[in-house]
C-alpha cells in the first residue's frame, strides 16, 4: 500500500460510538451522520465540566512546495499521546471542496496519520459548509431583495461589500454584475469561496449559539447613502442564518486511522481570515480530554500570530505548548534549492534554510509559550542534513524530534509526544497576545509587522490610513488585526524564502469584519476566489463500479 | 395545539430504525442522520426483492390559492392504509429551501398529517439539494475553467446553455454578467434554484448510480462553434458529479406523525420538470411495501400527466389507482368566487366549479388508471357544498370521499383508505402513456394540448418549430415531452379558471434537457429563479433560547 486513499480505505473503522466514548462522550450526546461521523449535541456540550485540558498547536515553518505535512503532523502527535496513555483529542478545520476538485485532497493528513472516512469529510462531511454557504447567500438575497422592494434601509447599492459565496472554485464569479432583467439593482457583485466568507470566520469564532447570531448581526454588508454602516441585523436576516446554521453550529466526530477522537469543525481562510477550526470544537476538546492537539494555517508568522492573537484572544484560551513543524526537504527550499533539486542532499542548504525554522521558533516564544521542533521525516533525508536541524534548535535551546508519523502512525511519534506532554504538564507556558486591545490599529498592524516578520516598518496606502480612522471612529479599534500576506515569505515578497529582512511592507488596503470581530490588513493581491487548473482533479474523479469514489485524494 | 409547528412538535418520533424495521428494512440498511433521518444503503436496495407494490398517485384539481392539501392527503391516505393493515410506504419530493425563507414552510403536510422531524425537513434534511447545488455549479465552473484554458471543445461562450444553480430564492441572481476582471470569457448568464436545474431532474430519474452517471454525461450545455451540441461528458465533469452525489442519491427515510414510513427524495420543478419524487424511492417503495402512496406536482394535467408519461415511462411503473383531491373552497374559486368571499356558503359556485374536477378525473381515466375522489374537508363546509361534489362525481361513476386527515391523522382517512385498496387490489388498472414513443414532438405537444387541456390546438412559435427540427434530427425525437405551463388553469391563462375550452396553446419556445430525457414545451413566462417578497419569512424565523426553531412552517 503505497497512496493515501489505499492506507485510508485498508484502515478498519470504529464505530463512532466507540470513539465517543473514547472521548468520553455518552452514546446519547452524539448525532450520528452513519456509522462513523457524528455531531456532538449543544445539550451534552452543555452538561460537561468547564476546560481543563492542556492546548497543544501545531504550526510550521513558512510553507513551500517541498511540503511540510503540518496536518499530518497534528494527527500523527495526538495519535502518539493517546498511545502514550494520554487522553488526546485532535481539532482540525474542515477541508473545502474547492481544493478538492482543483488539485487533489482536502489536506486531512497522509500516510498512516489520516482523518477517516477520507471520502466523506473532502466531500460533504456532515453539510456545515453547505449550511454556511446557504446563510450567507440567504443575506445577500435579503440586500438586493430589500433593495428591490423600494429600499427601506437606503442602502447605496454601489457600497453593498457583502458577497455571495460557493463552496466551488469558479474563477468565473470571481467578478460578476448582478440584477439584470429588471430584476433590481444592478451592481458589480462577486462570489468567494465560502471559506474566505465573513459568516465562515463568524461560525469558527463564536463561543455559543447566541454568541453566532450576535456576531452575525453585527457583519456590516455596506453603507447607505448617507455613508452609514448597514449590518446584516437591519436586513433582518440573522435570525434565519442561524437557524440554517444550527445544527452546522455542533462539532464534528470523526477518527484517526490510529483510533484518536478527532474533532473537524469550520474552516476560515488563513489570509483574510484566521485560519483555524472553531472555537467550540476546540472548546469542546478541552472540556473532554487532558491534551487537545489543533493546528494554525500556514506557517507560524501567519497561523500561529492569528491563534494567539485573534483566535486565543477571543475565547479565552492558552496554549501550554507549541510545535513547530519543519522538513529537511521545506528548508532546503528555504535555503536556496529549487524543487527539480530536492533529491540532491545538500546539508549547507539546510543550514542556510534554517534560518526560517529558527524565526519562526522565535516569534513563537514571544507569546510566552514554550515550543518544541517537529522534523517530519522523509526517507531521502541525510544524516548530515538532520544535523543541521537539529544543531540549529540546540543552538535556540529548543528541543526537536524526528517524526516518523506518516509510515508508523501514532507510533512514529513518541518522542515528540513525550516531549509535548512533558512541556505542557510543566506549566511553564505564560502565553499572552503580541499587544493589547488598546492599542491602536495602525499600531498593531506595525507590531506584528517589526516583531513576527522583523520589517522595518510598514507602509500603509492613504486608502488604508483613511478606512482605520473610520474604523476607530466607529468603535472598532480595539479589535485584532488579521493579517493578509503572502505566507510563502515572512515579508510581502513570496519568493523571498529563508528569513528575509530589511524591508517594509505594503498594506494595501483594510477591511473591516465587524462580526469576526478583526480589522483585515491587506498586504497584496489576496485571492478569495481560487480558480481551476488547466487539467482539474475533478476531470479523474469518479464513482468505481464497486461505488468507491476513486481520485478524490 | 392549532399550529402545524405546535402539531409537529407534540408529535413523539420513534427512533428511526424502529420506522425503517415497520418498511421492513433491518438496522444495518439504514446509514442513519441523527435519530428520526436516515438514507437507505445501496447494498440493502440490491439486496431486496422485485417490485412488487401496488403504486397510487395523489393528483389534485388545479390549484387555487385556497388551498388542496395533495401533500397533506398523500401523508393522510397512507397513515389509513397503515392504520386498516396494509403495508404502505409514501414517497414525496423534499422541500427546497428557497419557499421556506421566501413564503412558509416547505409544504410537507399539515395538520396531523406531516412528515416530522419538519424543521430538519424543511432546513437542510440530509444535505441533498447541497449536493446537487454543488454538482451543478462544478459543471459550470468546468465549462467556464476551459474556456479560460485555450478553450479546446472550441465552446462558443455566446451559447452556453449551462447555467448555475442555489437553493436559495434570490431574484437579483437570475440574469447576471460573468467572468468579469480578466477572470474568463465575459458572457450573460444565470443561476436557477436548484429544483429547476437539469441536474435535479436527472437525479429523480436515474434508475441508477451508473444511469445517473451515463444521464448527467448525455445533458447538454450549449453549443460549439459549428453551432454543434456540446455534452456534459466533454467537460469531463460528470465522474466528480457522480462523486458529489453518491450518498445523496439514496433515498430518505423519514417517519408521519402518525408513524407511518416515508421516503423523501428528489424534488424537481413541476413546470421544466416533471414534479415529482425520486424514480430510486418509488422503487425502493414498490420492493418494500404492498402500497405506495405518491404524489404528482400542480392539478392532475400537469403534475399527474408528467408522472404518467415522463417518470412512469422512464421508469417502467404501473400505477394501480389515482387519487383527485378536492376541496369545496378551491372549487368554489373554480366557480367564480373570490378568495376574500370564500367564507360564505355557495353551493351554486362548487356545482360550477366541479367542472374542473370532472375533466381532471376524465382526463386520469384516459391513462387507464382507476380514479377515486378525495375531498379535504373544512371545518367551514356546508352540507349543500359537499352535496355538489358528491352528485358530480356520482354523475362521473367515481368514487368519493370526505377526508379529516388533517384534523385526526391517518384515522380521518379510512373510508379513502378502503376505496383505494379496493381498487388497487382490484386490478382494474391497463395503464399506458397518452401517446408513443414514435411520435414526432409536435405532435406529442398537440396530443397532450387536445387531450389533457382541451384546446383546439396549438401554436407553436417559428422558434419552436425551428428547435423541434433539430432536436429530432439530433435523434431526440423519441423523448417524451414536459409541459410549461401555468398550474391555475387549462389554458395557458392562469386566469381561466374552471374548464375553459375554446382557446389555442401558444409555445414560444422549447429546451432540450437529454440528460432528464423529455423536451420542455414553454407556454408562457416561466420562473427558474423565484424572488423574495416584500416581507420574507426569513425576517421572523429565529433559534429561540432553547435552541428550537420558531417561524420556519
Amino acid at each position: 500500500m503505497t497512496t493515501d486513499a489505499e492506507i485510508a480505505r485498508a484502515a478498519v473503522l470504529r464505530p463512532i460510538a466507540e470513539i465517543g466514548a473514547r472521548a468520553g462522550l455518552p452514546a446519547d450526546a452524539l448525532y450520528r451522520y452513519g456509522p462513523y461521523k457524528a455531531k456532538v449535541s449543544f445539550d451534552a456540550q452543555e452538561a460537561l465540566p468547564e476546560r481543563r485540558g492542556r492546548l497543544v498547536l501545531v504550526t510550521a515553518i513558512s510553507p513551500t512546495p517541498a511540503g511540510e505535512g503540518k496536518t499530518t503532523t497534528t494527527i500523527g502527535l495526538g495519535d502518539a499521546l493517546n498511545r502514550i496513555g494520554r487522553r488526546t483529542i485532535i481539532c482540525l478545520r474542515e477541508p473545502s471542496l474547492g481544493p478538492c476538485f482543483g488539485l487533489k485532497g482536502g489536506a486531512n493528513g497522509g500516510g498512516r496519520a489520516q482523518v477517516v472516512p477520507q471520502d466523506e469529510i473532502n466531500l460533504h462531511l456532515t453539510g456545515d459548509f453547505h449550511a454556511l454557504t446557504a446563510a450567507n447567500n440567504l443575506l445577500a438575497a435579503m440586500i438586493d431583495n430589500q433593495v428591490y422592494w423600494g429600499n427601506p434601509l437606503g442602502l447605496d447599492p454601489s457600497r453593498v461589500t457583502w458577497r455571495r459565496a460557493l463552496d466551488m472554485n469558479d474563477r468565473a464569479l470571481r467578478d460578476v454584475v448582478v440584477g439584470l432583467g429588471g430584476n433590481g439593482a444592478v451592481r458589480q457583485d462577486g462570489f468567494d469561496l465560502t471559506v474566505a466568507s465573513e459568516t465562515m470566520a463568524v461560525f469558527c469564532l463564536a463561543a455559543s449559539l447566541g454568541d453566532l447570531h450576535e456576531r452575525l448581526g453585527r457583519m456590516v454588508i455596506g453603507q447607505d447613502f448617507a455613508r452609514a454602516d448597514v449590518r446584516a441585523d437591519a436586513v433582518k436576516a440573522t435570525g434565519a442564518m442561524t437557524a440554517l446554521l444550527r445544527d452546522a453550529f455542533q462539532p464534528n466526530l470523526v477518527q484517526t486511522i490510529d483510533g484518536s477522537p478527532a474533532l473537524v469543525h469550520g474552516g476560515p481562510f488563513a489570509n483574510i481570515a484566521h485560519g483555524c477550526n472553531s472555537v467550540v470544537a476546540t472548546d469542546l476538546g478541552l472540556r473532554l480530554a487532558d491534551y487537545v492537539v489543533t493546528e494554525a494555517g500556514f506557517g507560524a508568522d501567519l497561523g500561529a500570530e492569528k491563534f494567539f492573537d485573534i483566535k486565543c484572544r477571543a475565547a479565552g484560551l492558552s496554549p501550554a505548548v507549541a510545535v513547530v513543524v519543519a522538513t529537511v526537504r521545506a528548508l532546503k527550499m528555504h535555503g536556496g534549492v529549487a524543487k527539480p533539486d530536492l533529491g540532491a542532499p545538500d546539508a549547507a542548504a539546510v543550514r542556510r534554510g534554517a534560518a526560517n525554522l529558527r524565526r519562526h521558533v522565535e516569534n513563537v516564544r514571544k507569546f510566552g509559550v514554550p515550543v518544541v521542533v517537529a522534523i517530519n521525516h522523509f526517507t531521502a533525508d541525510t544524516e548530515a542534513e538532520l544535523a543541521e536541524v537539529f544543531a540549529c534548535c540546540a543552538d535556540l535551546g529548543v528541543g526537536a524530534h524526528l517524526c516518523r508519523h506518516w509510515a508508523e502512525g501514532g507510533a512514529g511519534a513518541a518522542d515528540l509526544a513525550e516531549a509535548v506532554a512533558a512541556l505542557a504538564d510543566g506549566g511553564t507556558a505564560r502565553f499572552a497576545p503580541l499587544y493589547p486591545d488598546a492599542l491602536p490599529l495602525a499600531d498593531k498592524i506595525d507590531t506584528v509587522a517589526r516583531e513576527i516578520y522583523r520589517a522595518d516598518g510598514v507602509a500603509l496606502s492613504p486608502t488604508a490610513v483613511r478606512k482605520l480612522a473610520r474604523f476607530e471612529a466607529a468603535g472598532h479599534g480595539h479589535l485584532p488585526v488579521c493579517m493578509a500576506k503572502t505566507p510563502y515569505s515572512f515579508s510581502a515578497d513570496p519568493a523571498a524564502l529563508g528569513a528575509p529582512s530589511g524591508f517594509t511592507l505594503p498594506v494595501r488596503d483594510v477591511r473591516l469584519s465587524a462580526g469576526a470581530g478583526f480589522v483585515v490588513a491587506l498586504c497584496g493581491d489576496i485571492v478569495t476566489m481560487p480558480g481551476l487548473p488547466r487539467r482539474p482533479a475533478a476531470e479523474t474523479i469518479h464513482v468505481d463500479a464497486s461505488g468507491v469514489i476513486q481520485g478524490l485524494f
